[in-house]
């Protein structure tokens, strides 16, 4: 989709949280990162290469990636020089952001006048088909949440990064913008037109040797209100053999839906199971990925140890403990 | 979203199903309707006045309504002369076909020439916002099906009529683009971009009198792996409190999976009643709407008797005996 080696643009991000998009990528593609521009002011650091526009082009970085956000997804003022002096540098930008990049008239005559490519990958470029609900070979792991940014793409990154570390047939399958800027393609599913959402799934996950499993990053969740119908058909599209539950134990209220609480990951796995049956009969809840971040090592543990107990399966925090036995649940 | 009376084009429907389109708005609005306009070799009837153009626009026609579809959803060059001579001679111009009208050049010239409209009812006009999964006031019945096609318009159309017959406060809720062209409004749901889909329901449903009943049209189902997303968006968008259950009986396959077979009216129930649930503690399963249109009338009394003791709400098809006990079954 675009090229590597990129510079992480931070911008002006306050913090480290607004800069999340650029950590992601960094953590886990760092082989294609040259380094990080940041603004006066920026209160995000990755620790890696500082580089101006010059001094990355001349470190080879062929896209300056956006990895930071602001309120409202858009792209301000203070930034736009910098992008324009990038492109007329000779990098592609790729941006993940709501507001497009190719809707800014600046950066499109300075992409036009330089002969460089604009990349929203928030936006679909494919006239992706009708889903079929065909069988195709191969195996799918989805990562299913109790609500939404509860580890669902970390999860099925470790997973996959653990499976080639075995030396094991396994792809990550981008479903949204930051998995996409991570990956280099998938499908940016929250703006699919309703109607293609289940096949943008089934084209991003064909058929495949049958000991090839696909890692397919999950969106929303069943149980949230807003997102609900994104997180169906991505069941009934993904097809999956095996599905990860992942949940945040300490999370009071849905995201962005403070009249909701969280539902318990036995009923998660009671609506997801029979849902993703309809499409594959055989399918399994294989494992619980739970993200303890708020937890000390000891609540921790022992939360692990009631979920795998109550739900029979093992119970990982895959960023804690690595995600072998979330691979070894796929047997 | 556009003025009756309509002029319903027919074109060169081969037969009837081909303008099932027209029937429906005949059928549930016929004092919208001025005529209809049938090409030559045309093999559908709606058996209502047939006007030329000039003699819908001397019987005040305001809209050209397209009520045919072919092969493709295309607009047949056959049809283009009698589309451009509409709006040359005062009409706008109405469609639900995938092909828009707003893609034809000679249809947007005459349509500017003559300071005359398009309306796509396909295409969202509205930007839809976020769901945020509030509790509004009023009440609201959604349709599921068991599949697609099984009903569900028919049943939505048929209670609103049947409650305001009774003088109750009732709206019925287009969610697709012959519901549109109906009710004249509504949401083009399998065309709105994926995280707006439950948003626009919600917009669609807005807080109404404590005894207002919104009927909104079902789409797809909740066990179709091309469409179940869509659906999902409807049930947590919609916040139903009463779920109508709609089903073919003789249908063997579901809709365009010939490798899928129906669920059952229990099967649906069991899954849609949670789903539903998350959003509408509430929310109950109040009756079975059968589409019993291959069964004879005896085939037909025992299939409703059947599933009536088994699912233990009132089973009946509106068609051969009027929405009346649907209705009342909201109570």
């Amino acid at each position: 989709m675009f090229e590597a080696p990129y510079l992480l643009f931070l911008g002006d991000a306050p913090d480290a949280l607004a800069a999340k998009m650029a950590q992601g990528i960094y953590d886990w593609r760092p082989e294609a990162v040259a380094g990080q521009y940041r603004m006066e002011g920026c209160g995000a650091d990755l620790k890696i290469k500082d580089l101006s526009i010059k001094e990355a082009v001349a470190a080879g970085a062929k896209t300056l990636v956006v990895g930071v956000v602001n309120r409202g997804g858009i792209i301000s003022d203070s930034w736009m020089s910098i992008l324009v002096e990038a492109l007329e540098a000779g990098m592609d930008v790729a941006s993940g952001l709501h507001t497009l990049l190719r809707d800014q008239p600046e950066l499109v005559a300075a992409a036009e006048a330089n002969g460089r490519t604009l990349h929203d990958v928030r936006i679909p470029t494919v006239k992706y088909p009708i889903a079929t609900g065909k069988k195709r070979t191969g195996k799918r792991c989805l990562a299913v949440g109790t609500d939404c940014s509860v580890g669902k793409m970390y999860t099925t990154l470790a997973m996959d990064r653990e499976m080639k570390k075995r030396g094991l047939k396994s792809t990550f399958r981008a479903t949204g913008q930051t998995g996409i800027l991570i990956e280099g393609n998938g499908v940016p599913l929250d703006a699919v037109i309703a109607d293609f959402m289940a096949g943008s799934i089934e084209y991003l996950t064909p058929s495949n040797d049958a000991d090839h499993w696909d890692f397919i990053e999950g969106q929303g969740s069943l149980f949230h209100a807003s997102y609900s119908g994104v997180t169906m058909a991505l069941v009934h599209g993904g097809q999956p053999d095996a599905l990860v539950l992942c949940h945040e134990p300490t999370r009071k209220t849905m995201r962005g839906l403070p009249d909701y609480t969280l539902p318990s990951l036995e009923q998660l796995r009671d609506l997801a199971l029979p849902i993703a049956r309809v499409v594959n009969p055989d399918c399994k809840v294989v494992a619980c990925s739970i993200n303890t971040q708020h937890l000390s090592e000891d609540e921790a543990l022992a939360y692990l140890a009631e979920v795998e107990a109550k739900l029979g399966v093992p119970a990982v925090d895959p960023f804690r403990q690595g995600a072998g036995r979330l691979v070894e649940a796929l047997d």
